[in-house]
């Protein structure tokens, strides 16, 4: 991806995955495998880990000699936080001369033994979810450019990867579109973005407003979107974000496979129509023109056939292209296509 | 109101008025001379001020020898802010040995100047929109109790007088009700609460379990609404707050002289209905059974025969019941029924 040089991300990286035994919370990891494999020249996993994101194995010292700068912690548990047994590892990065990226709400330099780690041998302490100061309440005005929202029926299902392929597929047929981050990996992948989840509440809609701001009629910012306006936890961040983003466009992401929210059993997954519904009811607050163009399904789950077969059975009872912007083809084309309508 | 004291706002104050000359600005100390009037010992204005909360004028020095302990800034301009020309007065009320009490965003320690003298003279300054220390993702599980929410089609028009009064007459009905304060202004009232607009996206609904926790069955959590689910910067903090408080009742506030949301000329103000029927829509994630019981109408710019009128209309319109709960009266309790079936 092109994006602005913030100083984030952008060198070359050990992941980082813990002793996590839940692939659900790598999506950092293996968003930078997927959208930066170039930078990424091996993983770190402590003992009990089962989750790979299946690059080589490699200590701090050996990243370090293969031309990395920075240990990026791959892994984000709900609602942040790092684990005592990580420190010894964190530390011996630093010691061999890495920076430390993360990506959670807790504070790296909230742990002393990184604080006294990075000071002595003159490291960096990384934290990309800390948003910028100043950021202003929105204002709700219109603003020149378009832009394109993802949206989701839940949390974790494809919202940042459908943005990525979107802005990617937009630009290999010469569009002037823009991947905009809203959330920590996105943010590792592009360099820059705003880690929308950890502003302040009355600021988020206004921090959206500063992520896309106005732009050239032909330029179409696609705006990495968070949760979903049925989250019992995550839809106020999601709603502040739709308001700010002033969507002209957006696509739904969707698990045909999933039932019920993602770590929330007690919660049935919402229809695909009614995140429609309810997002252009909600959007037309600040731009009335909101319009679905598409839907792109997570079929990461199903082989070939079947991944076919779902896809070609949601086009025929919905009015909108259906793709998995993973698997790309025709379907993915007119997904493309509806964008540049 | 009766509530945990945690040594917020609940000793005698000097309200603090700037030079300000916009009353929608000084809700702050409006609100705690109508409802913590007991505690006002008089009022501190700068020249060039043209907003009274009609108190006694005194200095700081004149208001500690009546017994004051605080001086309560009670400006709140939108996303907070001390202009430094009201510095040498709140120096001058540390000076006469009171602590400072602030609403805004920004930390009254932020002032260098105010720092210094705090220390000097061992007096406290006191944030009360500093939310606590690690509150909870939200889980979204039904709990035991119940809840009434105040949601408005606009900010500042009502939700808190509202919830205050209804809370009050509850009370006075021998019920077990209990006023939960989500602003500065609500906090200082009852001296505890959450500052659900200072509160990290990701954790607004989390926060809102955390202030309204699992209950008596009879027992009623009234709890203060923020902004609306219509408003461009500040519906994901409305969103955030319903979900996270699984109100089994709602009441609409509204103010029948406004055609459009306050600063924001360009956006015109939703109908009662759209925000019933979006309260239920998206208050539905977090508690099936949520309803509306009732309308609040501000009456505040009308005399007593428009207001009746007003009144009248509106619940000739509307399957609820509508009254003005700062005026009382027949439609009021007619109000409060509805609350207790």
């Amino acid at each position: 991806m092109t994006a602005s040089n913030q100083g984030l991300g952008i060198k070359r990286c050990l992941l980082f995955l813990g002793d996590i035994t839940e692939p659900g919370f790598a999506k950092t990891a293996f968003g930078l495998r997927d959208w930066a494999g170039e930078r990424c020249v091996g993983e770190l996993r402590l003992p009990g880990a089962t989750v790979s994101a299946g690059l080589p194995s490699l200590s701090p010292a050996q990243a370090a000699a293969q031309g990395a700068r920075e240990l990026v912690i791959g892994v984000a548990a709900p609602g942040g936080g790092i684990p005592p047994a990580w420190a010894p590892a964190l530390v011996e990065a630093l010691e061999a001369g890495l920076d430390i990226v993360s990506g959670m709400h807790v504070r790296l330099a909230s742990l002393p033994q990184l604080l006294d780690a990075a000071a002595r041998h003159g490291r960096r302490l990384v934290d990309v979810r800390n948003p910028p100061p100043s950021i202003p309440i929105a204002n709700g005005l219109p603003r020149s450019g378009q832009r394109l929202l993802t949206v989701g029926t839940d949390c974790a299902l494809g919202k940042k990867y459908t943005a990525l392929a979107l802005s990617r597929g937009l630009r290999a047929r010469g569009m002037d579109a823009e991947f905009r981050a809203t959330g920590q990996t996105g943010i590792m992948i592009a360099g820059s973005g705003m880690p929308i989840d950890a502003v302040v509440s009355d600021f988020v809609a206004g921090a959206a407003e500063v992520l896309s701001p106005a732009a050239a009629p032909g330029h179409i910012d696609v705006i990495e979107g968070q949760g979903s306006l049925f989250h019992p936890a995550f839809a106020g961040v999601s709603l502040g974000l739709l308001h700010g983003s002033q969507p002209d466009m957006f696509v739904v992401c969707h698990d045909p496979t999933r039932s019920h929210l993602l770590g929330y059993p007690h919660v049935p997954l919402p229809s695909i129509r009614e995140v429609v519904a309810q997002t252009i009811a909600l959007g037309r607050v600040t731009n009335p023109a909101i319009r679905c163009v598409g839907v792109a399904l997570n079929t990461g789950s199903l082989d070939e056939h079947e991944a076919a077969a779902e896809i070609a059975a949601l086009a025929e009872r919905l009015p909108y292209p259906v793709a998995d912007p993973m698997r790309g083809g025709p379907a993915f084309e007119r997904l493309l296509d509806a964008c540049c309508d």
